[in-house]
């Protein structure tokens, strides 16, 4: 911009929001910097499949630079942003400052325990690879302790899983660790057996999937049944320890129990000295602009638009990546001088997958659930994997599974 | 054996020798119980593969459970032998006791630095799978500083990668760095030109590969050449610190080193109480016996077996394998009260790898070297990969990085 030279477009974060940015940029007279805390792009929705052993982290995660090796109008750097001076446009980063013409904001979400941090230790989230891999060792170290664990009650304790939050993660979660305990484990091990594994999915709510129309939440929840998960509604936790999860009075013991309810956006947005919501989301104008600055845009997890329905729009990857899509335009339409365009996100349906065959899916008006519902889920989410060598060894390997109940990562790391 | 049970054979370890050992008593009328400080058995010959980012750790470990499920004599237990009690015949464990009535020791070797534990922090050594995680983290990220320093000779520093100890492992490990510089990640960077990278491979004797015939060692250099690797032959490495290796009085700077030179025997050797060598290997009696004690074992890189040729013989994995097969069978003859085998290795030659069609084996008189003895090598490593997943799916991996120059496993965790 100054001395003739392009505009400089910072985008902080590589997930589907900042990634779909860059490359929305590609034709458009800027100079690109993408910046990120690790050197790969995440595919967040199959997190749950290296949490319970279905396939590697290396499956889900492509390095950000391969995939934009061939835009020429793109700087990567794994570095983390620390600050964000908008007076002087800089972002200091871990590896020092950034001038911008124009910032994209793209840092997602974290797990949030509403309050009560001190959960964290015996109940962990599933946000990033390390929680995965962390989740992976509770859950399969959870049945070697039961093998060699000879008092009745703490064995059965060892192997009873609880599973806080009914949304799509949850419910996720659950039925993959059913369906691990029940065909992968159980001729592995000699005196316990895994198919007597007790797993309670755990909602605050009078339903779970509450974004499904209510048929699809009661099949979800036939369908977790027949894989002999639990399901308990209405239930408010107030405590989680080594003894297990806390009701009121009532104490559920369990040996393991994972976090899949609370999201926030990342800390970074508390810095940014704009109003946030609840979730610490920033609120965006209509154009995904920050209030009063139309140089800095924010997108995805971490934004919260309700210009479009009244009520902030879901933290899925579709609606960070038709954010990204219009973030990018609109800094094309900025340096043209153009009007900026009006984000609408176009809802192309949703779904959540239960296990082998089994899933419920809401297109329109379309409802599905059980097998086509699983087809449906698995057609979507290997077509949108990047990269074409991670979808091909994610394919083979759930081919292989599906046939023969094997499971491949299963390592204690 | 006491009130007419079954004999039990306990095995420490679940390497080559071990699980060998446990597979020979498939049909033998013990009791056999396994024990590893891991839940999985490490394909270790391709260990270098993940440490340059080739393949995935689930790639090249396979749960000892699932290799053992279909054994009904065996019961696996994840625990670390923390002593041994030979007069009463048990073994503390971190999960209790177990009592034997024969004892297969097979734990493994170590990285040794030669008393110079200090070395360690600034040159990991690669024994196992978070060594191989380490390393590529280094690896990665040494290309990921580099592309952000501005000062030449810094930059120059870190895109100098030392590789110490010119045995089978730093060759691999010199000829694959070599190659992810200058085909995988040459387009990936803007600043820096990965190709420029300078790879050095350290040797203190006067030729690398000193097991294979003089000949196949000049092959090799040649070979490493090709790929840009500087070998240096009587090179003593008098210390290893940020700054770099020294040798005498000269510096080499170097962003990365890694250690490939020494391997010594497990610690739990030293509490045997028995006679060891000077890398802490066990000597045993040519039935693979202890000393002066018909029920205890040692094979594998912990054993030193010396009756055959007058030297040790080589820590690779047929010899612990053939260990653990004459073990088990001394095990059933001990039982059948019949003489003991004397054990009797058969070389089927040697390979080692230098990267993309490039390697050299010499197996009997046949020497073989460049696309040959690659593929020879290759075909070797697949078969002899345990599981038939694995096996398809680092063969898949390698199909498609051969034809694509890609790496599918670069995560910087």
């Amino acid at each position: 911009m100054e001395n003739g030279k392009k505009p400089r477009v910072v985008i902080i974060g590589a997930g589907f929001g900042g990634l779909t940015a860059a490359q929305t940029l590609r034709r458009a007279p800027v100079d690109v910097t993408i910046i990120d805390r690790t050197n790969y792009h995440l595919f967040q929705p199959l997190l749950y499949q290296v949490a319970i052993a279905g396939i590697s982290p290396a499956d889900i995660a492509a390095p950000i630079r391969s995939i934009l090796s061939k835009q020429k109008n793109v700087t990567v750097l794994l570095a983390e942003a620390k600050g964000i001076d908008r007076d002087a446009r800089k972002v200091q980063t871990t590896s020092g400052e950034l001038a911008y013409d124009y910032l994209i904001l793209a840092v997602g979400g974290q797990t949030s325990y509403f309050g009560h941090g001190e959960w964290e230790k015996n109940a962990p989230g599933l946000k990033n690879l390390d929680d995965a891999v962390e989740i992976r060792r509770r859950v399969l170290l959870a049945f070697e302790r039961a093998e060699r664990e000879s008092d009745a009650e703490r064995r059965r304790r060892l192997m009873t899983f609880v599973v806080v939050g009914g949304g799509p993660t949850g419910v996720e979660i659950a039925g993959a660790i059913a369906e691990l305990a029940k065909w992968v484990l159980a001729r592995d091990f000699r005196k316990i057996r895994p198919e007597s594994t007790e797993i309670v999915l755990l909602e605050g709510g009078d339903r779970i999937l509450p974004s499904f129309d209510p048929s699809l939440s009661a099949s979800a929840e036939r369908q977790l049944g027949e894989l002999g998960v639990r399901v308990r509604t209405l239930a408010q936790v107030t405590g989680i320890d080594e003894l297990g999860v806390h009701l009121g009075d009532e104490i559920l013991p369990a040996g393991t129990v994972i976090w899949g309810a609370g999201v926030a956006a990342a800390p970074l947005t508390a810095l940014l000295g704009t109003p946030v919501d609840r979730a610490g989301r920033v609120l965006v104008e209509p154009d995904l602009t920050l209030p009063g600055d139309p140089r800095v845009f924010a997108i995805g997890d971490m934004a919260c638009f309700t210009h479009q329905t009244g009520k902030p729009l879901p933290g899925v990857s579709p609606v960070a990546m038709q954010m990204g899509r219009t973030a990018a335009m609109n800094i094309v339409r900025s340096i043209e001088q153009q009007p900026l365009l009006k984000f609408s996100y176009v809802d192309k349906g949703s779904m959540a997958t239960i296990g082998r065959s089994r899933a419920i899916a809401e297109i329109g008006k379309l409802k599905l659930s059980g097998f086509a519902a699983w087809m449906a889920w698995l057609l979507v989410h290997i077509f949108f994997l990047i990269g074409f060598r991670n979808r091909a060894v994610v394919m083979f390997n759930w081919a292989w599974s599906y046939f023969t109940y094997q499971r491949g990562a299963r390592l204690i790391r």
